[in-house]
């Protein structure tokens, strides 16, 4: 299968890699760009379902954490987006804005929610007012929209899907201890279920979000060397407090402003998953996002033996479905989804028809290995793509666990690239010579402090500081000279180019 | 609790109705007007709760009739509304545009979506060629903008979220297949889950959708005798198909234009929840979608009692958590959700909180039941308000069975109430008696077919023509004489005033 794939429109890795991402989602049918709208896609059904299951998983683990979904408004009065003078600054550029409705000009136009920090303030000033109304804790299924003028597939949409997390607290203690709770629910998630690693870190002054004291992300590095923040968590202070008067009574009795956070990811995860684990044969899903498990490809050559062959292929089929998936060390969600593909194709072109949507695995099903009781397995990827016979009974009884391992395998892997990927750099020549033309990798390196030499790294190489690492999220802090500047430094810091 | 309920806020349904809506709404905490947003509403957590448990069920069914979600666009481009002649004309009033993007004038505005089959078919149109690629059958949940000028919490908002279900099809006669079945979806889950019943029929082409052949529907009777247009489902025939180019070979090789249907439903449901079940004393809700089915309350005078009584109330919690729900027979989802109330209020407070909210069943745990082995339960309403006494252990085992029963009870008090404010009428007169004022009911009544005299009917009155039932949904028919012109009609009509 892999021969044929450049000849069927999979662009190599090597040869052009944003052509290869484009090919991918296109060849898996994850979406498309609309055109006819600015810079917005379509999310066909193959890849909202992965998104759905991002969803589901997240949504139940903000749950657990004690946060209640409600909904907003979508159109926001364009005078509250003015009411924090960092937050207008980073956003007013990027609004679209309605002017007209009912028929008529509006008094005051109203913007599509950029993100939400604003109107969600206007409602805790009104839902807030003592200790005891504290903390509150929201999120939203929601989509905004933000008009980019470079945009590509999932990664930069003008409109996407997100999740946005709203709390207010009575102290910036406990506001700080949300921010850090929630980066830890988006950085296990990454793991543990998108066998994406990540770095987990707080942004500088420069790329913290609008409106933010401070802003927490975390960071995943990409096949090309490129870094995706994956997601972010915000303390907003008492910014946006202050901004909607959002005050309570604390327990003393004093009036003072509530201490906010927000903190969001978005369909964004989904270009993350595309360009951590697939390859030039096209889409490679982990098990637990992945929405089919396994496809069945029933082999027969005449009717007689179609029969027998798809008796064999939905008892099968049921068998897997009816593999008990529970218990404390399985994160798989409801039951395994197995696909039985009978349509009147070539076994090859079926083949290659999954591989191409990451299926992560494949039963072959012919009269000969059934005569034997057996199954041929072969797994999307790993294992040097050998294809495996095992007793059905066997294979039964493994294969919840042959799903983890492959699951596991696709973090290992992802650990690894990001080992091999991964570098200490210490003079300005080494930087220049990693970051030459296209070329990016996650690069250690002391930074002076000032957003002066921040601009000067991004002006001459693109590269920008995606965090300073949490403890134990990078190098133990060491004192040393800025990569640029040669000014002192305190700790290195994860410089990268980013999507 | 009942007697104080007035001086709390809620006015009784007898003396204003809307205002009872609006309380119950307020005072079950779901949802509030938005205000600097015109005509929108923020659907608070306890109210999006309810819109989850009705997303999951039916995002289930729609699944299991083989739909896919996918997302499309929130801007539609102004000129594709206006390619349907129709359509443009029941929308154009409605739409709210977008003018300006990225600090610039656009060159052709945008339209929010009211609703997106325009959007959608010019996708169709993209992706199906052969017969080989119908039927196609998608889903999205979003939400929507019509700029309405007279809004309503949940019933009628400028931004609603609903879901939408677009399919296309090779033939006219499985369009309508689809559109019945839909249709049937709707019904079986208004009835089964929200204990609503409702009638089924077809739009007058006065009330269907712009740019629909037929718009069925399903029509449920609220306490005050209006109509809820609760759902629709439209058979578009070659409409969208032939606006937006929606082309496909068939069988013999000929090209033809695909046969689309649209089906929504939409937060106004939970209007619908709350105007077929509340009483003055606030909200009912059917377990079957309540997010909280039974609330424990602690009852003690000292640390030792307390103790003693929390332990106990944590033993009932997790023993009602674990009752197994599952069964052909049995329609909940997860499991039962049972709060424990242990704040530091007064019992009755609490009742009167919980009873507010709908929790369809209470639990009053103090000493001296725990003594005796038993617990007080009281259902939210029906059994004429009693609280009854029975031993643990009793209670756990037919926990289940309780909410079941409450369940049906609810549905058969809707169907009572149903049976009681639907006449059969003959004369004019009859029908001005009946909707005199404010007044309304189900009426059944023969019509001449024509426009004029739905509007005369409309005019005169403010009732409109509901459906023309379903064989099996009204009066069997039987000719008679249109009770406006006393020209000859076929059969009998649903009419009402409606939200």
């Amino acid at each position: 299968m892999a021969k044929g794939s450049d000849a069927k429109g999979l662009t190599p890795r090597a040869q052009d890699y944003p052509q290869w991402y484009q090919d991918v989602i296109r060849e898996a049918d994850l979406a498309e760009a609309a055109k006819v709208v600015k810079g917005c896609m379509v999310i066909k059904p193959y890849g909202y379902a992965i998104w759905e299951k991002i969803q589901r998983e997240l949504d139940s683990q903000f749950k657990n954490t004690g946060h209640q979904n409600a909904y907003f408004p979508l159109l926001v009065p364009q005078s509250f987006i003015t009411k924090e003078a960092e937050h207008v600054e980073g956003f007013a550029p990027e609004l679209a804005v309605v002017t007209h409705a009912g028929g008529k000009e509006l008094e005051e136009p109203y913007v599509v929610r950029p993100t939400s920090e604003t109107i969600i303030g206007h409602f805790f000033a009104k839902w807030i007012s003592s200790h005891r109304d504290l903390p509150m804790l929201v999120n939203q299924w929601a989509n905004v929209m933000r008009w980019e003028l470079h945009t590509r597939l999932f990664l930069r949409t003008t409109e996407f899907l997100w999740q946005e997390g709203h709390t207010a607290h009575s102290t910036h203690e406990e506001g700080q201890q949300e921010v850090e709770r929630m980066l830890g629910v988006y950085s296990d998630f990454s793991r543990d279920f998108m066998a994406m690693p990540v770095i987990s870190g707080i942004k500088t002054e420069t790329e913290k979000f609008a409106g933010a004291l401070e802003s927490w992300c975390i960071e995943a590095l990409m096949q090309d060397g490129k870094a995706l923040q994956a997601g972010t968590s915000h303390d907003l202070g008492q910014n946006f407090g202050k901004a909607f008067d959002v005050k309570f009574q604390n327990v003393e009795g004093d009036l003072d402003y509530v201490w906010q956070t927000s903190w969001g990811v978005s369909t964004r995860l989904v270009g993350g998953l595309v360009m951590t684990h697939s390859d030039d044969d096209g889409l490679v899903l982990p098990p637990r996002l992945a929405p089919v498990h396994a496809v069945i490809v029933p082999i027969y050559k005449n009717d007689e033996q179609r029969v027998l062959v798809m008796e064999a292929a939905e008892r099968i089929q049921q068998a897997m479905q009816d593999v008990d998936l529970s218990g404390p060390r399985s994160r798989f969600r409801d039951f395994l989804h197995v696909e039985i593909d009978d349509r009147e194709m070539r076994p090859g072109a079926k083949y290659y028809y999954w591989e191409r949507r990451g299926v992560p695995m494949r039963i072959e099903l012919g009269p000969r290995d059934l005569a034997k009781g057996q199954v041929c397995v072969k797994m999307r990827t790993g294992g040097d793509g050998k294809k495996e016979f095992l007793p059905e009974t066997d294979f039964l009884a493994g294969v919840r666990q042959r799903l983890e391992d492959y699951q596991q395998m696709l973090l290992d892997a992802a650990l690894q690239r990001q080992a091999d990927q991964t570098v200490v750099l210490d003079t300005w020549e080494e930087f220049l010579e990693t970051f030459g033309g296209d070329d990016s990798k996650f690069a250690w390196c002391h930074w002076d402090g000032t957003k002066e030499t921040e601009a000067e790294i991004k002006a001459a190489t693109k590269v920008t500081i995606r965090c300073v690492p949490l403890p134990g999220h990078g190098p133990a802090p060491e004192p040393g000279k800025c990569i640029k500047s040669g000014r002192p430094s305190a700790q290195r810091v994860l410089m990268a180019k980013a999507y």
